[in-house]
């Protein structure tokens, strides 16, 4: 994991004046967590639907002594005074403010789904609203770093990736992006498993400690949002139509997400060196931690960082590849993804603030 | 733990009709899985508000194929035709129907605090609702087995204690009978942890996984309902004002109850045996388990049984007494003794329906 | 779920004699669990090395007032005068012992893995210990009953099969006793999550608390030893040669074992009603609950049940089959499949002893 | 929380070369995670009796990335290089290796309990070993920094406290050190509860996940070694003989310790101010948090940093007093408060590493 070449420079100690909708959620907390503590940032405001008027630090007794902001209203007008506003907000608030800001010259990052999906249709079918942007939705960029990075560093409106769809593009785009295709696309599968805390800060029953402590079960299997936000994503990368089957599972944990892969190695790619050629895609990308063969993933190993670590196995080595993918939902996952990619837009180093090390145990 | 000699004649294969009001919480579940498994039960009625017409087995999974009931609205008819019924419904609630009821010579068993407290002031104080029948409260029974057995049988109402109650009562019962005080009734300490399934199924945040979970807290430091309730059953046994200082705390598992109390041996009662005075009290309750000197209670040893564990501590054999106690708090804390109750009222054996292992691990 | 049809005639009450070698660990706690509360068990013998002259309620608290022996060294001579003995023992004891208890005509169940290779060579090959009684092993029977109901109760040696196997086996049965092959052979796929009880009571730190909680992880992926275990029962199944890719995970929560199960329907096969197939393959047994369709089983709805639930997926009608399987690895993955076996064996009602309701919440 | 006054300039950017023995358990691997990230630590060396020659980051799969160091024998010479060496080690080691290391001008910090306990009777009495240096005890500090600051920064050798003690010493300081008692010094009690790391990573039954999880008990009733550790400090502020009932209990949790402390006001103190008096004493201390009144600490919001939180009841203005602490065991209970102790006997800014903010949730 060496540093990447690409913005290096964060000698100047320039501070960016920072805003955040809708800071009350796991998102939200986790922004705030990384953003106090990042030298470059100035946190100008944060807006809060239900908390406007609490101190921050009541709410998450965790930023006690380190942030004195108090949440305002939706409408506060330094938001436009802001370089960069993060949404941490459910889906469809970051689209219906994003042309106000815009003009204001303010750049957007947005933790929801409005701006993942370029097919205006698709991203209507599954979230059942209707995307009230399309022309920035046009010029905006899917923020996964890895794949992106130059794209990223031009944009002004960034949607950041989903937690599933971060784990399992990064753990099959080294398979995807060989001009013939390695792998048998109409035979990938992906079993997912996240902690808790990836559903949100929901008021709901299913996300209860007595229902989900001691318990393990699956959900969406009949279709889950996750999906065509994958497939579009890796079929851009390979250039073909894939067929992925995806089945998300419930961990009784709160953070951590663990992916394991399923690829077919098609006849005429059985002699490539797999390990390999994860490692040499990823050797220049400082958050993605190809292990050495044989690994074992933990979750906790990157608990609270922005690492993303990859393990490649190919029992006996024959036609089959399992690829383990694990990261902390809430990090790489969504906030420190999303610090990532305002650290590349800003031209600060990509590291800055993300480098602590996890905590275990 | 000897099965008591009170009323012991289970030969007679009656079964009696019951009925639950407000069976979707957690003490209507395990009200459920006790009633179902027991061979003198014909389980006729359980309602919801806003579960009605939902089949009980959709709700709970446990109890596929072990049920076929669906939810009836509140006001079904066939409540009146029970032996008896069991409300595990909000405070408030079971003195709503509590006259029709009876008059339809219909036993009653609330889980919830309506008939908990005979202060009439002291309830209202504290939960903040008019009392609606204090003539039934006044001919109504606190459902306390080990202390009350005999008023219980011949009682038509029964308020079943709280979970936090039934330790800290049966934990100082042998202390307190005593026609003389041997503690000192101004220094009573008790310290009480509970699981997270003692605040209920309701939607709050603090109830989530990722609140919870990998957390301890206090709660209710500066007063909880079921403080009043504990000092006034133990000022009624030993006759005399009590002060007790009551420190509830959220442990973050599914089930479970542990109180450590403290409590100042008089000077004139430093040559008692407590460990002798424990074991006689209990001697004949089949669900109290004085544990030998020097045991270490755990509270998985009793998660999904009715038995209360007791130990007694008496360091370097001076006059700190340490009592400690366990519990499931759904099962003896509320839907086992409830049954216990009922299993009185009805002449079977005590333990009937309640006499399960506990799963360990 | 109807009760089977088989052997269902309860009406004597015989009391069988019963030995357990090695209750130490937690499949032996759980034998006992079951077998005190069994009607038709008299529980003669406890043997372990260890713990030889302790008390078994000290061992495991749950058992405080439900059982009276001590544990006794292995060569307690009363395991000769026994009618079934169990080993929940370490791999390679079972036979080491069983052909002086068969010479008694004691019958044997083995929750270890002595039984449940008959191919020696794999059986070696993977357990690193040499099989010390071959002929036996020819003439034992794997022990899911599901499969080999006529077989097991003629048999004196039961190899009960690995918690991983019956969640797989029986996953794929309904697809494979199928004369021509619906799925391809090739391409099937077992991600299997278990509880941390699953590897037993071992001094391992990967299973100290610290280290298994809040965290997920894969591990054994280059091979475990049920592997050969499910593709010998499987290939027996079908009569073809089966490529199984299976990965096991581990989740943090003390009970529960859930499998995935991916696997691509064949050209020919695409107009099968998958649900149907599966309801009418297990409607006559007891402990198999085929969910209806679109259901979302969970481990805790099995929690120290003998249940064992599925749940068939095929997204957007497509070629690809999801099968989702849980059990509580303790009962139906170990302990209560072994009392299924010997239930079975002395014709007994096959859910007796095994027919309390799951611990929810 | 205003850092204090004593030693702020950290403006000069000088590394001190540090050692860990014994960096294998818990409170070694957070020593790493925070002395990796401290600006002025160089790490020398790390040794462990069991894993020499293993790289650091095979064991802890977080530190991957962050650190090169494989740990080395004991009797390696570079510690004598050192400019302070810590002991994670079980209790006698440090004492074995003091003179040696004070001899080459190393200054040492151990984080078991060989320089906690002034008199080498009650020493010896509880951790039933020999004190192999009573000398350099004598010239020892106890390592609390906000009670000894003065005494430390000049001390070459420290014990640094138990988690436990930590939390009581200070919950009870501001009532003990006013010159005359406060409250009654024969009746207060310390009720405490740790999560299981507080344990360490030993081999131990009861420290499974399937032992630990999903349960609560109490431990060490009869008598705790961090409870004469307590006393002997808390006389030692007080000038008085106390007495205190102490007992732990164990949660299940990874981090985190929470404990209640009660004591009586005597009859001349009843209006003393008593959350003024904690917050003046405190005022100036950048690790405690003196909360506001009626709050509710939680061990989570503390959780991987090094701060401790108070909050003061006293119910009813009468006359009980009821302290919570919460503190992180391994930081603020070991590790972090460890490193405060480093920084201060240097003259660097007293937080200095030890700010980061807590992951929460």
């Amino acid at each position: 994991m060496i540093v990447n070449g690409f913005v290096m420079n964060n000698n100047f100690n320039r501070k960016i004046k920072v805003g955040i909708v809708g800071g009350t959620g796991y998102t939200g907390v986790e922004l705030l967590r990384i953003l106090i503590q990042h030298p470059n940032v100035e946190l100008l405001v944060i807006t809060s639907r239900k908390e406007s008027g609490l101190y921050v630090s009541d709410l998450y007794p965790n930023l006690r002594n380190h942030i004195d902001l108090k949440f305002s209203s939706l409408d506060n007008p330094e938001l436009m005074s802001c370089d960069i506003v993060f949404f941490a907000t459910p889906h469809g608030v970051a689209m219906s403010q994003a042309e106000a800001l815009l003009k204001s010259g303010v750049k957007i990052i947005d933790l929801a789904a409005d701006f993942r999906i370029k097919d205006v249709e698709i991203f209507e079918k599954w979230y059942k609203i209707e995307h009230s942007c399309p022309d920035v939705l046009k010029n905006s960029e899917y923020g996964l770093v890895e794949l992106n990075r130059c794209r990223i560093v031009r944009s002004n409106v960034i949607g950041n990736p989903g937690c599933y769809p971060t784990t399992v593009i990064l753990g099959l785009t080294p398979l995807l992006e060989h001009p013939e295709p390695l792998i048998d696309l109409n035979d990938i599968i992906a079993d997912c498993k996240s902690g808790v805390s990836g559903s949100g800060k929901k008021l709901e029953i299913s996300g209860l400690f007595s229902e989900s402590s001691d318990n393990f079960k699956a959900y969406g299997v009949h279709g889950h949002r996750h999906h065509p936000e994958i497939v579009s994503q890796i079929e851009k990368i390979s250039g073909k139509k894939i067929n992925l089957t995806f089945v998300p599972h419930l961990v009784p944990m709160i953070r951590g997400m663990f992916s394991t892969i399923y690829a077919k190695i098609l006849p005429h790619a059985l002699d490539v060196d797999y390990q390999e050629l994860f490692v040499k895609r990823y050797e220049h990308e400082p958050f993605i931690d190809v292990m050495p063969f044989g690994s074992i993933p933990e979750t906790r190993s990157v608990r609270s960082s922005n690492n993303l670590r990859i393990a490649i196995y190919r029992p006996n080595n024959k036609d089959r590849l399992i690829i383990l993918v694990v990261q902390d939902n809430l990090v790489k996952g969504a906030a420190g993804q999303a610090v990532q990619n305002m650290n590349l837009i800003f031209g600060f180093k990509e590291t800055i603030g993300l480098d602590s090390i996890s905590i275990l145990p």
